[in-house]
């Protein structure tokens, strides 16, 4: 069988090139398309590089950006992994879905939509049910949609912790990366040497979405989970990797090394199905006293196609009845391209595609 | 009246600096001495110097370190303003105590000892009185300490909502600066572009040090707060200013208007007295939503002698029955030198000295 | 007499809040109005605040932005200090010495003019008369314009060793500050922990404004300097102070002593005129083997007022016929707004206002 | 064959682990075994991990680190790659090429020795034959080196000039990264929003290490090149890549555009031998105005064994009779580990092992 020709949206950004650097060799997917706004058109990735660090194939770097379209999208792509902001999500990728294409997407506008899940396959993989119920899009198209970086990151951990002891409250605070604002983000007279308290619309998402995530889809509904769930977050000048302190409380108060053994064996909810994104531990528990680290552990995952798709946890401590803990993910990989990926291979799998 | 003489311990480091910055033109201490390790014996502090911005008058960076030996201390200095590190503070402190001279100390190692002081002038003004109970020091000698820096610098607002509602359970993340570390510290290899979630005994002390601050005392005793206080710390790439995310619930429920009243109305303790290092509003309340940072809010405080010395609380938001808050302070002044300047003030104005 | 009222253009930019700093309190000027685009109109400095470390007073940070417009400047202010960008003050700053106004600028747009001078107080104060030939303004308006910020640096340095010695051939390479590229400038995804090797425009200004201000101004008409200047410019992770590297050969080989005693004797061509911000000594060289740094010599300068007015040098060496060394300058201070203040107090002391 | 057995020399070093990185499955070698000091003895790579964003295998992150003793090393090991600090590496690397190690250094101790070469397969292949005269050594063994970092950065586009035109005067200022200090290496304190302009030594090595290099092996000597060579070497916070600015002079003045081709048709002297870890081109030129920089270009190099090893060279400007362009080269890879693996492989392929 030939691979599936995907079109990327947002190719000059932080997730669209993200996105190309998965997609290379990708066992199931060839690219079909960069796309991004008429200013870049014609441009070679080269020339609209912002990913630092990337081992990009020269041949790679050569491709051309194109206008993007609904209809050049449409045209030849089953699949749209979407990098575009929210505001200009709203509508662009609707239209996609209806013309029949399956959009995974990052952005926040379709996210709490009640018929669009909200999905990280080891995590709330039935979820995905939901498309066969959007009979807003008749022509096979749908939308699936990646939670929110920094909520990507805790929603392993949380998942484990709650089937096992029942979340009751979570406090998080988070050391967020320059690349979650995408480019060209925030000015560097603001970042360098400094904290920024303040990601707009940032906990209010990770209150909300995690409540969604960690819920349960029946009959076309999808039903909330409840806790008490507390975000403060903050910009630091790290370039990937979300770093989040994690206070919790559960209904159970399990011994240290219990708790340990939840999150190190996590398996997530893949049920044998072998995804080539998917990294075979998706929770890291590190015993070092000075670990999750963005600088060391940000692109933590095995095998090689799963690097920065593993949550690393580290600092597992116990207080009373309270837990506290630091869990590390790559936002931009794990919390936004490779979410995505990872996503349509789910859907493939199911045979959604 | 004469200037009192002090000397300076720890003079080329990090705290020591901010000591000899604070105490330029003090219109009632005056420098006695610089000490220091033998092997910056006889360098002058223009050698030595690590703080950044500084605005160092050309004479005072003309004065030359000497050897710290208890006897050159107290020859002829009344004041210890000691920036040494912990493992050596314990002994040179008694013992400089012992010879007759009162110790202002940043260090960790008297800190919980139950005759000692752990102060801040505005929020627990009384506790000094300890020092009258030192028996230990027959000479006239005495140790007050500061508390450790990210404590500091939450102790204001806790103490302003104490007082108004009753605390019940507060969980800060800590984005600590580097200069807290000391100096060399952090390996640049491992601060720069990275986050590491780990201060070797640092949330110990914070969950500790604010409950003996917090409480009173009483008959020669030191009688504990009781509230749950939970720590994650970590290091930011950022040279000054620790900023802290708090999440808050208290025996009452004010509404947020209140709240925010009652922190920015917070007098502290000082009962008329006027220290010279004592900004006028001890917490400054911002409202715009990005605030506060490092990078503008570390030298918050008036007059200019204050600067650095007021602790910034910005967005301040409420979740049910939780508020959620930050909170930055200028870990070497507030948090550091500044912090023993002001308590050796007090002490003065109280006549211990 | 009172003081002269002045207004600070682009009240909301890197170079504009210099401006507000150095005005404070000023022997002979006082804050007339802050202007800037209409967005900010009647924002508060508190609200716009862009400059770190600072230390206003409070009631400088309550002041109120207006928008800029001509006649508003003009009306009640003899002088206008102006940051604003390049492409703007070109009409903007012609317009307003037309209308009586002393534009005292920082943009580029007038400085290699035939009738502007591009002025260092220290350098070359006799170009300032070119202000009496600017029959282009009839009313009593003129312009005069600073260098660009890496050159104002190395100026001083260049004219000293010009007058002693004859230069020949000037090499710089530049390690520029990010407050150079004004706000929001820089995006942070490129400049954290990264070096980018292209200012836009800037090596062609310093191969040319050096040769201007090197030059003299007899006649009426500028005559330039001789020698080869090659510049490699280059934006590190900074937020203030230019540092750059230097390879100098004159017409003489002096020792290295003389040299060095050459830089740290010259005293600029103020003639006995004592400008409040003007430092006592123009170039300070610096013996300890890492210095100058931005970190600890940005601020260089005495007296007070005269902080960052300083160009702090350092390492120099020799290599035959070659001389090699660094030079750091406060690029928004001694290579921005100080650069205009000390110009308008020179035109006061020379009775052109 | 079976492939040669290797050991590590400095493991828990950031030279060292480039090593271990670039030695996971290499065609040729095989990791026999990883050193440092008795501190580290019994460790897995894992706790000691210092590079960022390795890709580390899970099974090489398990390996254990032994101390360094020559036997140990020595006893199943024909060849050592040496990432020991100077000091130690003197007697250590002359004592195992007694014992017939080929050892391959990045140290310093070695470089300028009359017979040892200093070597990049790609400028000067053929003075590797240098080590047959290593009478020193008489049971096989001997001492390859590497030049110093920012000394290999602009090797072989200086070669390419040299054999074109005819180099007469360089100059050169240098943005080093600071994994060229190796760890701890530089405080934090002192890094971050910063520049140092003094790194001990380099501008010394830079200005002799060329001149051997570029020169001859005849008859048993190097012949040294002749040119005028000038380093300013600078600290930058940026982790990994040193940038660096050139000015060139030549006895021939080519087109801009001769120059450039000159340039990027370098293809080095391996004559037809495939070396693994060398690139296909190992000087890339390219045509963006903000190009080479640090995040983006430090990891050029194909394929992707080689990835690392190019050297990125951009902005290339004639002023007259004079060039201007900037090259970037990773500090750690081309000019450090990988420098001495491609060095091995040379050996290689010319029989010496």
């Amino acid at each position: 069988m030939g691979k599936i020709s995907v079109a990327v949206l947002g190719a000059t950004g932080m997730i669209g090139q993200r996105f190309i650097q998965l997609l290379e060799d990708h066992p199931y997917f060839e690219l079909g398309g960069l796309y991004a706004s008429e200013r870049s058109d014609g441009k070679k990735l080269s020339d609209v590089l912002k990913v630092r660090d990337h081992r990009f194939q020269d041949e790679t770097l050569e491709m051309r950006i194109e206008t993007l379209t609904n209809k050049a999208v449409a045209n030849g792509n089953r699949i749209a992994f979407s990098g575009i902001p929210s505001e200009m999500a709203k509508e662009t990728e609707a239209e996609l879905a209806d013309l029949g294409v399956a959009v995974f997407s990052n952005a926040g506008s379709h996210r709490m939509r009640p018929d669009v899940p909200l999905l990280i396959p080891e995590v709330n993989p039935e979820h995905i049910m939901a498309v066969r119920d959007q009979s807003t899009f008749p022509n096979g198209g749908f939308i699936v949609t990646n939670a929110n970086c920094s909520t990507t990151g805790i929603a392993p951990p949380l998942k484990a912790l709650d089937e096992s002891y029942g979340l009751q409250f979570v406090s998080v605070s988070t050391y967020q990366a320059l690349s979650g604002a995408g480019y060209p983000g925030v000015p560097s007279l603001d970042a360098v040497g400094n904290v920024i308290p303040y990601i707009g619309g940032e906990e209010e998402k990770m209150e909300t979405e995690i409540l969604k995530m960690l819920g349960e889809y029946q009959n076309g509904k999808f039903i909330y989970s409840q806790f008490t769930m507390l975000a403060n977050c903050a910009r630091v000048p790290v370039i990937d990797g979300h770093l989040e302190s994690m206070v919790v409380k559960m209904r159970e108060a399990p011994e240290l090394d219990d708790l340990i053994e939840t999150l190190s064996g996590f398996k997530g909810h893949l049920q044998g199905l072998k995804l080539p994104t998917a990294p075979e531990r998706p929770i890291i528990v590190r015993s070092e006293n000075n670990r999750p680290q963005p600088a060391l552990d940000a692109f933590a995952g095995e095998p090689s196609r799963a690097r920065g798709m593993a949550v690393t946890v580290g600092r597992v401590r116990r207080n009373e009845d309270y837990y506290k803990l630091f869990a590390l993910s790559h936002n931009t990989l794990r919390g936004g391209a490779g979410g995505s990926v990872i996503n349509a291979e789910l859907a493939l799998a199911k045979k959604l595609l």
